[in-house]
């Protein structure tokens, strides 16, 4: 067995142990009712090995990740004219703040607050169908992750949609704004459906090879985007991905990550692995407490923090 | 001549042509006065090699680059217990910006915004008079550079004093908080004099090896802090280190670095170089405007983004 | 001819005079379509004289005019436990601003800010249809007036519909904190049909006569509310019925105002007089310009100011 | 005994059965050490009858009442110049906030809270020493109330210039504004003696005379200031005179009023009354509990409120 595999194994019996698995999102039901002990890990590393461990093939609901993949899906779509919508920033306030659009006329401060994510669904919406741009993002995950079984999950899908007000209030203040190019109501059908995409752990994990990769699925493949859009979007889910808690998670973890409030993480070692962790118990930033306390003893234990080796 | 030296070269040959170059700070006249045509290029790489162009021994104030050195001196005062008086995240506002102290209760959001790094001056206070404490940073920015003819400024410390109402304003409305422990007035001398210090692109470069190396000055020699530390500050520098504009810094460069009102941005390759680039014009965010681009054609040139290489 | 029947006149002809009269509200076509040379005048005093002047028959749409109204309504129906799901203070942030409401968890600060609105045409709704709701606030109107033949303009009530994004988003915000009782779109139709009554400058002035009389549409008449809540909707127009312009218009005119986007101000000299007063131009504030310089000279000449005499 | 001594002796009566008082003001001790149990209140009539009760002749801290004094003082050196510098309107947050200046580029909200009254008392300095403008600000207060012996408590004036963190930090940011004139510190000198002004209900309500009658200290006296003004005075005290709580006592009391954090209310009934109340527990927004209790019953029992009778 490898160290990495005993690593792995190592940190989800460490996690097992641990009683303060903070609070399972509750605003809808599908979320409300997983059971707050499952945990799953995955690790993809360069050389292609995958390590895994817990509930590593469960799926759930990957919510806010799925704002990687959309906003890969949009760059590809109109490249860095993407900029004109939204910003780059950190925000300073939480993921569902509407403070900083009435601020800033409308323009959210990057892609993956939820308003921003609602720019980017409306930029892959692109004047079809919902269904049509989000079946496209759907394939696009499947050929990353190379698993046709990913699907959405209806129900989820349903409940954001009837317990959205807020989401609903972001899509229509931009659309004041000018903002929005489709009616709120077709973006918001699109956002909701990306938030219920489900996938596993080795499912995440292998969907994020490309932006280990340089923007390749495999070394020598061919490259889904250019080397520097993977690092780009590595930079931005560095300084964004964790809402406002995204410096302490730099700070804590060092890798670029972006989590979802169904309680997954997707970090990313540039040129060494991919990971995927899942754990439902937040913590008083809305991200995945021991996820979070997984990927830093994962980063402390092999060096792949980007901020520097031991 | 090697590819380094030749880039460098080549890098500072290129800024000469540009116009645009910003503009330079004006609130006190020793930075009025500065020609804006200057432009200085130290990289230090983990071998020891030392690369320089431009004006690369022409002294500047540091401003706010010295922050990284207060805040690693506080580290070595009172640990992680700095972290219950300031915080780790981006702030979403202006480097000088009041409102964020009021919603959170004088705690500010990082030590690199003007009150984060207010309270660090009041850590670093400890009891002692101003010119103690900043006597000992003198000494600890001279051991890291390895040169003892760093010095402070004396006339820019002045104008600071002199001009600095809003900082004045930032040190008493914490202090209303009891987020400082000193009369303000102290802790205020502190700081103006640390914004005082003038070094070269060779001084700032050779005094942030520290970082590159895992807190070691060189491979192989005494460690001035743990490795984890080096690595912490590195990314509150990628997340925190230009105010408003740090996500920005990070999709474009990529590398932890901090910049300064000077013209002045102290940038760390873990593991590959330090680098110093000194231009006084400044971008609307009131970071250096050449200076970026210039890390941003070097980070291209070399492939030392932290985000992946191509 | 009276003295006050000259002053109408007189008033009239001085506005006609002034070429800078504001710029029209342009967000819908029927709006931006008014002629700004519009300007009508009535003034009805403590004993049933009526003086008008200049378009004072011609129909406008009377906006946010019709929120005193809504709110006297909504009073009747559940008291001061309105009290509980919206403030009664000054903004300091514009009619439409959605800041507050994230800092103050979804409580509008006040009935007049367009959030405070539609909390108040919810309790409007109270379970039944729109159209129920907005038939009774439509005879509650006509009553008051004496006049049976107000009219909503459909017209304006579609376009409001239509374009009304900032106001959908302050809706389903409010809606995620809980302080809507039915759907936003339901809630919204109530309000965007409230706005949409026609009124001319008689029939306003006619209609804010129980706001003079302490609660009666005549004196000795039957109470229609009581005089302490008619001096508290009083108090709430004079420090909350001009936006963030309350201050100014309170400090340059001395009396309760309630102005409307469409040009319309409402204003009401206790004991005194009822006076309405149309011109479609708009200050930078969103209130008639014109209607404003004219209650100025009004309060002036006649000593209505509720602050004191000369 | 007429209706109105009986009324003033009811309403003491009432209140010193009531148990809970608000809080005394800590910030400072010669505020904490006040008896909570403390009540005064003097009413003059527009005929120069005075009628008190309780302490009314004990002497307090006037603290922010004398921002009306203060305001009238400036208003007679500079006239409406003062508006390029300070607002009219309600600020919408707490009476030291600071969160307002940022946004609007160091202009106050309005005279009243702390940040205006600062600009006021840099008016009032005019270039001369504190103590000047102070003795001159003293001499008008002594003045109006017809009473040489009220003089500042320097007890008082001390300690708030010790601990008055808050206000150094609203001066020196204004001052980085541009928007004081002279040296924070003097500017504060001044601000510091005038909320350090000791009277009792007594010389307080007959300092208040003028802006019941118009600007005269007695009808048929001299003109202090135009009726314009006078009436200018009372919208912003009623407008702005309670911080954050200015809408509510509108509501309930209906007249012009200033609160002070030691516990008095200065309210003037135009043309009928000025009104002392002092009760040293403040309710959450600051203002004296009791103080607006009784105010609220006398209103409600003289009708006096300028917002109709019944």
């Amino acid at each position: 067995m490898t160290d990495l595999a005993l690593l792995v194994r190592s940190v989800t019996e460490q996690m097992a142990q641990i009683e303060d698995r903070g609070a399972v999102a509750t605003y809808i039901p599908p979320l409300a009712e997983i059971d707050p002990l499952r945990f799953g890990l995955c690790i993809v590393t360069a050389d292609g090995a995958v390590h895994t461990a817990g509930d590593c093939d469960e799926p759930f609901s990957i919510q806010s990740v799925s704002k990687v993949f959309a906003l890969t899906q949009a760059l590809g779509k109109i490249g860095e004219a993407l900029w004109l919508r939204v910003g780059r920033e950190p925000s300073g306030t939480a993921f569902n703040s509407i403070v900083q659009l009435e601020r800033e006329q409308g323009i959210p401060r990057n892609p993956f607050v939820n308003a921003g994510a609602l720019v980017v669904a409306d930029v892959n919406l692109a004047g079809h169908e919902p269904r049509v741009a989000i079946g496209e993002l759907l394939r696009f995950v499947r050929h990353m992750a190379d698993d046709e079984t990913i699907a959405i999950d209806e129900a989820v899908a349903r409940a954001e949609q009837e317990t959205g007000f807020r989401n609903v209030a972001l899509a229509n203040y931009m659309k004041a704004f000018g903002n929005l190019k489709h009616p709120p109501e077709r973006t918001l059908g699109v956002y909701f459906h990306q938030c219920a995409i489900a996938m596993s752990c080795r499912q995440l994990a292998m969907a994020g090879r490309y932006l280990m990769h340089g923007g390749r699925i495999e070394p020598g493949g061919p490259r889904l985007i250019s080397p520097q859009r993977a690092r780009r979007i590595n930079a931005l889910m560095l300084t964004c991905g964790h809402y406002d808690a995204s410096g302490d998670f730099a700070f804590r973890v060092g890798l670029p990550g972006k989590s979802g409030v169904g309680g997954a993480i997707l970090a990313i070692a540039p040129g060494k692995a991919a990971i995927a962790v899942w754990s439902p118990g937040l913590n008083e930033n809305g991200n995945s407490q021991l996820g979070t306390l997984a990927l830093e003893r994962i980063a402390e234990a092999t060096g792949w923090s980007v901020f520097g080796a031991d």
